[in-house]
């Protein structure tokens, strides 16, 4: 099947950040055959031909660290540190949740992150009371791309902890190639804090007789350094260096408290950092040096966690919010322009997190693209500067279409692969069952 | 006329933070007389009942330091350090303002601004080659509240300082209550650089004589500090308090740079500020401590800048931005918690803007608010967290309907006062005529 997208201003996001006005971009299937110039002879064997009506079309966003299951838990316990927050609002609650709930929960995150823009994400989720089987095949069901990782906690007894590993280890394997090959699974040891040393050591097993990436939350706070340095008598960074966790290909979520030679041994193993500057903020962990791991040859890509942190999954705002702070903390307003900031929420995020036949518009790559239709929406005004306003004016619900693997999953705003209203209602009449 | 509007929940951000559920607002003409309770016996001799189908009501926000006049130069001059951006970028293109050019772009601002919640603004322009009556007129269309402030510069030969302030003096004067009250003007010189002491002087005379209050930007950058230290002796709150300037109510945007013995000099003159938390990021100024200036008792505000260091008018944005910060600053996420921040954007504000009699829903106060439809927003569930979802959630364009002195402005997200395909179709004609 061979579709042709016509009239459109395409923001490639490629390696040159070439910008194509009135272009044409062909897909075959789920991939990108042809972007460019417009070549009419090409229209002759088309089996669609879409005219884009003059919209800006970039690359779908790529949410580099999320957690979608704690949708539900979007405002509850605002305005609290990492800790009592985790163990007096979060954990409390997420021990409650059912098939059910982590499914609708999943639903209204995955409809919010692609109605605003995302078509691949990088998740971890806490399997405790879930059938993570049927969650996923909810999941495959919404188009989206990504992978969805199941949590190893080092909890409760010798056997919990057992059981955990083997889901773990059970899952990864086979949800590893799931619905066309869009979904994936990493193996996701929580942090260095919530798990053993056996446990880490046991996910690089996992990671690497499965050929998996490893998704880990690590570097949050000057908590956890002083804690893990304390048990272990070292840092984070080495401490999982030294149990071989940097063997397997790594996304580190956080990386807020780290130094030189820490960002040396993350360039070394190239371990990739997921940047989440709102919830860093939010939880008052502080602010990354992003500007130094891109210096140290870092892969990092733009992540929103999960929205009881955040509190929403508009990946505009967050690389918006990621340029900002670098230019604040540096007080240098030449840090981190708009081309480093949206090439980290697409190209750069993709190939952080192991998905780089996404995240640019170029031959070869998935067909994954967001439409925005500028011209009635005041703050996009002038037209003239759109790369501009894509980083520093755009919000979420700017988005009009969103196509992931080929495929539309949101139209003109509505989303065509979830029933809106049915998860809105079952969100909030199973957050009312949740006691707190 | 007594219009009563019911089936609501009203955010009051009242100094008691009240919520009222399925509450009753009456408003007598331009002010509300009435909110609480709702009460059938009310209801006889209204002559209007709107039923707001069951929104979220909060006050409108209140943006405490913008430049509406600049809203075409979104998007030009990014990534740039805050001398060569406004030397080689701004002030040139500036330089070629029409009034036609200006009122324009104080109607894409305005519109921009209220489609998004706004309220009322507090404004600074550059009046170089531009007829600011008339531009004052095309405001006062709009139906928006605030004050638009002529700015004093030291600029030219001493013909053009003399004209210059005589111009502000007049244009101060004569739009000092204008459209029903709902706009003024205050005295703006630029700032310490930009001003000579003469000039600042001559602003506190003014300000004084007619009783109005002065708009100025201070301690924005650390070079700021360095140069009037160097020119003057004294950094810029110490060289402003000994010409005078405080003696008059000061509204001091910007306050990135200040220290303990400057934060009591502004609270023992009643100085405000005006918090410009995206911008302050973007031009690599840095980042305001704000929980310092109100553990001081200073009344501060929150404000976006102009677009061009912005580059949106999206207030609840900015107030998030606001929160987010500190907590991160500070590495402690129960500083400056939700209602700190929604209070800065709506009461505390206004407050500080000297417009006290708006800013919160209680009898007595003009009729300013806006109304959120949630039940469709995904980002906006569950439905239970509202006053978290208003901080940490939502954007600008959730906003559904905006009264302003009791009269619907924007309805349905449309606006009911501007052209909107007009505004924005002029926009992109006159970008097109500036040489850059």
């Amino acid at each position: 099947m061979k579709t042709i997208y016509v009239n459109a201003t395409f923001f490639t996001m490629d390696k040159e950040n070439q910008i194509i006005e009135n272009g044409m971009m062909i897909v075959q299937d789920h991939t990108i055959s042809y972007i460019g110039q417009h070549d009419e002879q090409q229209l002759a064997d088309a089996d669609h031909v879409v005219n884009l009506g003059g919209k800006w079309i970039m690359p779908g966003l790529v949410n580099a660290h999320s957690h979608i299951v704690m949708t539900l838990l979007r405002g509850i316990g605002d305005d609290m540190l990492l800790k009592p927050w985790l163990e007096t609002k979060i954990w409390p609650i997420e021990s409650q949740f059912t098939t059910e709930i982590a499914s609708v929960s999943s639903q209204l995150g995955i409809m919010e992150m692609m109605k605003s823009g995302t078509t691949t994400f990088s998740d971890m989720f806490n399997p405790n009371g879930i059938d993570a089987g049927a969650v996923m095949e909810t999941i495959g069901e919404t188009g989206m791309r990504g992978a969805f990782s199941y949590t190893i906690f080092s909890l409760g007894t010798e056997k919990d902890q057992k059981a955990n590993l083997m889901g773990a280890e059970q899952f990864s394997k086979n949800y590893k190639a799931f619905a066309d090959g869009r979904l994936t699974t990493m193996v996701a040891p929580h942090s260095p804090y919530a798990c053993t040393p056996e446990a880490i050591m046991e996910s690089a097993r996992i990671a690497k007789e499965n050929d998996l990436m490893v998704h880990i939350h690590v570097s949050e706070t000057d908590f956890e350094i002083l804690d893990i340095e304390k048990r272990y008598g070292s840092r984070p960074v080495e401490h999982l260096r030294r149990l071989g966790l940097f063997d397997q290909p790594t996304v580190m979520a956080h990386g807020v408290v780290l130094n030189d030679e820490e960002r040396a041994i993350l360039k070394q193993h190239d371990v990739r950092v997921a940047h989440n500057p709102i919830s860093n903020l939010k939880l008052g962990s502080g602010i990354a040096d992003v500007v130094s791991l891109l210096d140290a040859g870092i892969k990092v890509g733009v992540a929103t966690d999960g929205v009881a942190s955040n509190n929403n999954f508009d990946m505009f705002e967050e690389m918006r919010t990621a340029a900002l702070l670098q230019k604040g903390m540096y007080k240098d307003a030449t840090k981190f322009p708009a081309q480093t900031a949206l090439a980290m929420a697409t190209r750069m995020g993709a190939e952080a997190i192991g998905m780089g036949h996404t995240g640019s518009l170029e031959a070869g790559k998935k067909a994954d693209f967001i439409t925005i239709y500028p011209y009635n929406k005041e703050h996009l005004q002038p037209l003239s500067e759109a790369y501009s306003h894509l980083l520093y004016a755009a919000r979420g619900n700017d988005v009009c279409d969103v196509y992931i693997d080929g495929k539309a999953v949101v139209k003109d705003g509505r989303c065509l692969t979830i029933d809106e209203e049915k998860v809105i209602a079952e969100t909030n009449r199973l957050q009312g069952t949740l006691s707190r």
